[in-house]
């Protein structure tokens, strides 16, 4: 049971210690309450710089108060005992004998805001120069600037969503396409959670009725019925292998589907690149601040995001730089979902037909999709034309897509378009795609103890370290919500977060 | 009269063309409407990028029924007649099955918006996605894409202000500094509107009677008194003279006041320079974004923009290019509200003193401050101190200061500060200071037909000859404004602004 040792390690202590509280779910969620979250905190919410307007938020304990020291509303001082929930008030910022701007100030009262507390976002003229003063009259007026994503944990701490809602709405903000932005919202919905939360209870039900038996483990009865626990623990892997197995594909759509583009040298690999670019790159990114955290290659073909790996051309060479090359294109072929092979139409049938099948033999056709494209079909006379009906007849395949371009013209970059579309095993629209890395450690490690579990009622051990198996993947399943966590994960999570969120 | 005749060209025909409805100024007012003003429109009103939330605003008839065709409150289709102005609903943006995200929807009713219009303010998620899928859902909804300026523009045509604080918001949003600021706030408050509109009242009136002279002119009756006349136009013509020299200092506040930094090679100039920008350098340029349109050697001090100007070191020299730079650097002087002259205490005594005198004969002192600035103090020895203060005094004159610093160990920046803050006769918070180039304009032909008038007055000219010029003053005081305007202007002006304002 050496994994299991290794195991605990992880586990804060306190958890590991009060074996009883387990049953409780909501005897963890304590850990929600933050004890800074006594003090107001402000920050500019809309993206940074100058524009029309811009949003200062704040939130906590004496907000209203705090804003109304600075807003004349009808040109005099605003009663913070006049403020009504979800209003939005046409005023003047005043600071002494100096206004500062007209703004329009939404108050928001607890429960009934982001956050869960007392807020209000203050909407001003976006110059640099009054969102930064209004940062500071606020802090002088008893607000202290936020950390990055404090907002979100505080609505967090309050129970307005979850750890993996907290973690959707960053997902949200960054989406580029279409298909993450999907994922993204369905997981803020909650879906996710509600799977998680199913899967928990059960395995709880269980681990109350095996920690019963604990007590009255000196009358030899069992409470918990083994095969019943069997068929759950059976299910609920599954579950869990389910999940794990969706993020692939999950985090593949967040961060883009990788595409590697092979071939032999001069088949036009780089010419596709960038004909791909030219024509079609930045649907999104025309906007300024999105291509920061983008890789040059990124491009958004209706509404999914594709991460395309131009590699170096494959060849037999005795020279060591260029070997060291052509071993990191193999590496990259097995890294992608969707593997672009490129053939040149003019180095005629028999060359094809080789290279085609070099290719072939490097890709693992049961999890990754080819594509073959036929490259400089332009320069075709009729008699090449004949072959290369003939070469598509011999590369058929059903798990191969065989396309004819001229990347150099652009011609047939919509066939790419629809294969590529084909290519990939999309979800449906509601199912649940795991999309972080943390939670997809999270299921990794309750796999292992629920197969533990499983292992542990095959040879019959004693039911205390079943029943601290169990635990244990009731432990990582509610990390991912957060209804077991610690300071530490929180801190690391929404650190992670803009300022303002 | 040739000027007259020039200047009428600028003067768009239908002014010309019916006297009489110059009397009455609200006859000009009609230009405010505009033909596209039917239409909704929407934008992204937050700066560019990704943030924690981004705000899109509509505006224009059907604005409501657009917006609640995709907004769902309390997960039911929100119907546009329960709407109340200035509340906030909390609720998704949904488009058939996809819901796009959770927005707090603020709605506005005409005429109490921004714009006059029907309005509302979509508060989203800060995700570029996000952003732009809104604006493309609210086109295909019935809205269209702003133009820059759209907004602020509407705001004029429904007299919610005039031309002159339309241009306040821009350059409100476009301010660096304290000062900066507090200049366009006094200006969007309608400060300077309402000085331009006494001026214009009591000229209409005088206009109006000198008019009337003509219906009456084969009666030969004098209804405008003359004297009455004289002293009107003189006391406008000091006003609006007045109001022309403030553009010196209030294009200095608002673009930065310019500074040049001159002396002799190896005095230090640059070494200062750096010190200056080390030590002060983005009060309120650490936030992204700010620096865009700045010079790199802006520098905030105290709320007030300053724009430093490194100059050629001066020195007599045959060499060509050098001499180029030299001239370059007596442009500068000319140029520049304040001069940073560099002595070199190790030159000795004399030296100095040659020096300073050459600058001095440089700068006109009526009308430019000069701080003279003996570097290089930490290298003196007790005798060389001595001869320093000998120096002080022969330099003192009331018109310039002179400080004593180490540039290259940052030693007496603080009293060049007190200085540069005392060497601008800075107006009183809520004085009027002309800021913007067209106004100048505006207020110099104004000067100039006024002038005309006084002549004709002097000279006995014809009545109707008069009447033109007061008409020319009146039109150009009114282009200020917008009394008086025209497409051309406004578009020229409201193309400058930022899309979403």
């Amino acid at each position: 049971m050496g994994t299991v040792v290794r195991q605990m390690d992880k586990i804060p202590f306190h958890v590991r210690k009060n074996t009883k509280s387990l049953i409780f779910a909501n005897k963890f969620t304590k850990m929600r309450t933050s004890f800074f979250s006594e003090e107001p905190i402000c920050a500019v919410a809309t993206p940074h710089g100058m524009g029309a307007i811009a949003t200062v938020r704040v939130s906590g304990p004496q907000t209203h108060a705090i804003v109304c020291r600075l807003f004349q509303h009808h040109g005099k001082p605003f009663d913070a005992a006049r403020i009504e929930g979800y209003h939005a008030y046409y005023g003047q910022l005043v600071n002494g004998e100096a206004t500062l701007d007209e703004a329009v100030v939404t108050f928001f009262k607890a429960p009934h805001s982001f956050t869960g507390e007392d807020a209000a976002e203050i909407s001003v003229h976006g110059s640099v120069f009054i969102q930064q003063r209004l940062l500071e009259l606020l802090v002088e007026k008893g607000a202290r600037l936020a950390l990055p994503g404090e907002f979100t944990r505080r609505a967090f701490v309050n129970r307005k969503f979850d750890l993996a809602q907290a973690e959707a709405v960053a997902d949200l903000i960054a989406s580029q396409s279409e298909a993450a932005h999907r994922l993204a919202m369905n997981q803020l919905k909650g879906g996710f959670s509600k799977e998680l939360q199913i899967m928990r209870s059960k395995l709880l039900e269980i681990t109350s009725l095996i920690e019963l038996e604990l007590d009255f483990s000196e009358e030899d009865v069992e409470f918990a019925d083994r095969s019943k626990l069997k068929a759950l623990l059976e299910e609920t892997l599954s579950h869990v292998t389910r999940l794990m197995d969706s993020f692939r594909l999950g985090n593949a759509i967040k961060n883009g589907i990788p595409v590697a583009i092979v071939g032999q040298t001069n088949t036009g690999k780089s010419t596709l690149l960038n004909a791909l670019l030219g024509e079609d790159r930045a649907i999104v990114s025309d906007i300024a601040g999105t291509t920061r955290d983008t890789i040059e290659e990124t491009l958004n073909i209706n509404g999914i995001l594709y991460r395309f790996i131009d590699t170096a051309g494959l060849r037999n060479t005795d020279e060591t730089i260029e070997k060291i090359g052509i071993e990191r294109s193999y590496k990259k072929i097995g890294e992608a979902n969707v593997i672009i092979g490129m053939l040149d139409a003019t180095t005629g049938y028999e060359s094809m037909l080789l290279a085609a099948n070099d290719i072939r033999s490097k890709v693992d056709l049961a999890h990754q999709q080819l594509i073959l494209c036929i490259n400089k079909v332009d320069t075709l006379t009729d008699q090449g034309e004949a072959l290369l009906g003939e070469l598509r007849l011999d590369l058929d395949d059903d798990d191969i897509m065989v396309i004819c371009l001229s990347a150099k013209h652009g011609f047939g970059l919509n066939e790419l378009y629809n294969a590529l579309k084909h290519s990939q095993p999309l979800a449906s629209p509601n199912a649940t795609l795991v999309t972080n890395v943390r939670h997809y450690e999270a299921l990794l490690h309750a796999s292992e103890s629920l197969k533990s579990v499983q292992q542990g009622l095959e040879m019959n051990i004693p039911t205390d370290l079943i029943s601290q198996d169990l635990r244990e993947a009731l432990y990582h399943l509610g990390s991912i919500t957060g209804e077991i966590t610690t300071e530490e994960v929180l801190g690391s999570i929404f650190s992670r977060f803009c300022i303002g969120k």
